[in-house]
């Protein structure tokens, strides 16, 4: 007997439990061009061949597993190395699923892999049901979608798209000094000048299904829900410099401390976000020279910010910009706020959503709105008429070794994108 | 003709001017045991070897160079593997005096190298009047007196003296997880079963020169100074945990965030600090994972803090602990501290400063006090009477590149070490 849906499930979420996961933390470090993220690229290369996909990998590190039609067997062997948009030979625009295999530092299992293990699942569900797509359907895996490396979140699908050029991201570092083109070189990808490819006459639509990272399907009640839409956000790299010296001989009084500085900024940002509703964080923050007994010289700490709406984004941002450059006064440092990246607001295709969302056993799939950027909102920026399916997160925590689903949800996850592949595909 | 002491002094200056110096910022990394470190004790070594004096390298990386009495050619070359306190075969207690190579994290030129260099220019000087010293005079360097790498300040001194023990030093570990067992190995140190060495009937008497760190002597008008006391002072770790998540998608009333624990002590502290009169930093800190789309999982901080009396210093830590536990029951988070090293007040043997600071041209050299911590204070609170002379520091600044101190005010410290060496070892 065939292994059912929910077994080959279970195995592929047991294949990728153990890679890149932290013996202390019991988080993941699956950083982009790292050893562990490309064991997972290899792990999904071997599961497009297990059933039959045809595998095509861009310059930029993103995956896309089709199930090509019609399906004609001595088609599904073609190389990947010898993959060109333009000669695919496949004339219909497909539909697309998936998600990410990177996490961010110490990060949860379930965001990003799921929505890859889940699209694989689903194919599995639509071929045991015999069902023959009138259109090739995707399974993609996009690189560096939480950014955790060279700070660009999404990049993968950004340079796939042509939202971001290669010309304005390779020379991108990550925290080590490493440029993107390096790294991507150490990983076996040649990129020689690459061209963006996604485009709406290769994809039809996008879905991706992701674990939810709030907590709105535990207030309802529901397993499973669609993106109403993405609330604007952005990074933003503050820079303070101050008089290093030494911290017992220099009066309180005599000092240009960046460290006050910082500290003020990032209880602002706390406080303005919690006042004006929406979202503040300081999650990193790096200290020069970072020596007990010295006043720094310098400190550069990184907020993102997201708002319901790219003018509350705005505000919130200026609000904590103007208290942190008052302090800096007071305190005799210099400040300067750089914006890493700024994404707009992200309305999902209301069609699609309705048409994802409707006339379901127990009624419609809610809809809720979400402050994680996700590919699907690059996609959707790029006029590919994009959804995402999210599957109910117990706690609501995400990015985090604590983040979680059930496996009874995360299968209802599996069952409602393989009803809406066979709506889209049908 | 022999060159002079200036010229001795600056030729000295300019060998150590380029060592461990970043091409960056200027200023210097010469953490122990690492290749920078090590080059000054062999340059130090060489120094010793061309005036002929003996040296003696002890266990725990601290180096004596020795100008014994009666001073016999055929005495001087004994290899300094063969050192054992106990058969020096030399009965007189010595006058010491010297400080240290090693630097903070991007620290100046001056705080520590100054008082070797003057050492040695001021053993010049003797000779070139030539005075015959009664009992013998050392010049020494003693390991990590910054603490930079390993946490614990004047460790060198610590372990000669016995004020810390090899057994509770062995297992400290720097930020890398390096012991400071195998970092000595590596830096070709045998360290089997040291035993403390340093004590009365080794040194009669200890002098220190050191770079100002504070403004005194530039308020005073004079290029040299005698130390009063030492501050009583302090290094604390402050661990905050918290729960880490989703930076976008976590409400902001769901978090337990370390970061606004971290930032609210920091500036509780420097508050504290400010009212009392007393000085209180934060210059290190660090964030996991680090990661900017993340709500940090926990913050670690390290906070120095140094008053003009023990229960100063006690009311100033309890208070400040108490502010950030109030914070962090407000924060959802938990909160820790733990004193890493926490020195005594310092009061130099007053005789002997006294007889230092008595009677010379121009009237008697200041006394002042210092908030920095000094081997000098280890030595002084192990019975040996220790004193230090200040040079003065035109802008007050230490621990940064921009330590300086002008040539003129250096060679008076040189004059003002000879003549208080002559006095001490006629």
């Amino acid at each position: 007997m065939e292994p059912s849906v929910p077994d080959h499930f279970e195995r592929m979420w047991a294949d990728l439990a153990p890679v890149g996961r932290s013996s202390s933390s019991g988080g993941y470090f699956r950083q982009p061009f790292t050893t562990p993220e490309r064991e997972l690229a290899a792990w999904f290369a071997e599961q497009a061949a297990a059933r039959s996909l045809r595998l095509e990998a861009d310059p930029f590190g993103n995956l896309v597993a089709w199930w090509d039609v019609p399906i004609v067997p001595d088609e599904m062997a073609a190389d990947p190395a010898d993959f060109r948009p333009s000669d695919r030979g496949l004339s219909l625009p497909g539909v697309v699923t998936g998600s990410h295999l990177d996490s961010v530092l110490d990060g949860g299992a379930y965001d990003g892999p799921l929505g890859v293990v889940s699209a694989l699942a689903a194919v599995d569900r639509l071929r045991e049901r015999g069902f023959r797509p009138s259109r090739p359907i995707g399974v993609s895996v996009f690189a560096e979608e939480e950014g955790s490396r060279f700070g660009l979140a999404c990049l993968g699908s950004r340079l796939a798209t042509g939202a971001t050029t290669w010309s304005q991201a390779r020379a991108l570092r990550d925290r080590h000094g490493v440029r993107l083109e390096e790294a991507m070189a150490t990983a076996g990808l040649e990129v020689d000048d690459p061209q963006p490819w996604l485009d709406a006459s290769r994809v039809e639509c996008f879905v991706e299904l992701h674990v939810e990272q709030g907590r709105d399907l535990v207030d309802r009640g529901r397993a499973v829900g669609v993106a109403s839409r993405i609330w604007p956000h952005g990074r933003y790299r503050i820079d303070i410099t101050g008089e290093p010296n030494h911290a017992g001989t220099t009066r309180m009084e005599d000092r240009k401390d960046p460290m006050l500085t910082y500290a003020m900024t990032a209880l602002a940002a706390n406080k303005q976000a919690r006042v004006a509703g929406q979202r503040a964080t300081f999650g990193r923050v790096e200290t020069t020279p970072n020596s007990t007994n010295s006043v720094p010289s310098a400190v550069t700490a990184w907020m993102d910010a997201r708002c319901e709406s790219e003018e509350a984004l705005a505000d919130l941002v200026a609000t904590i910009t103007r208290q942190a450059e008052e302090r800096a006064e007071r305190d005799g440092t210099s400040l300067t706020v750089t914006a890493e990246s700024v994404s707009g607001a992200v309305d999902f295709a209301p069609d699609l959503a309705a048409r994802i969302a409707g006339e379901h056993e127990g009624g419609d799939w809610p809809f809720i709105p979400t402050q994680a950027g996700h590919d699907a909102g690059i996609l959707s920026m790029q006029r590919i008429p994009s959804a995402m399916v999210f599957v109910r997160n117990p706690t609501g925590v995400s990015h985090s070794p604590a983040e979680h689903a059930e496996i009874a949800d995360c299968l209802a996850g599996v069952d409602a994108l393989a009803e809406t592949l066979e709506r889209l595909a049908r």
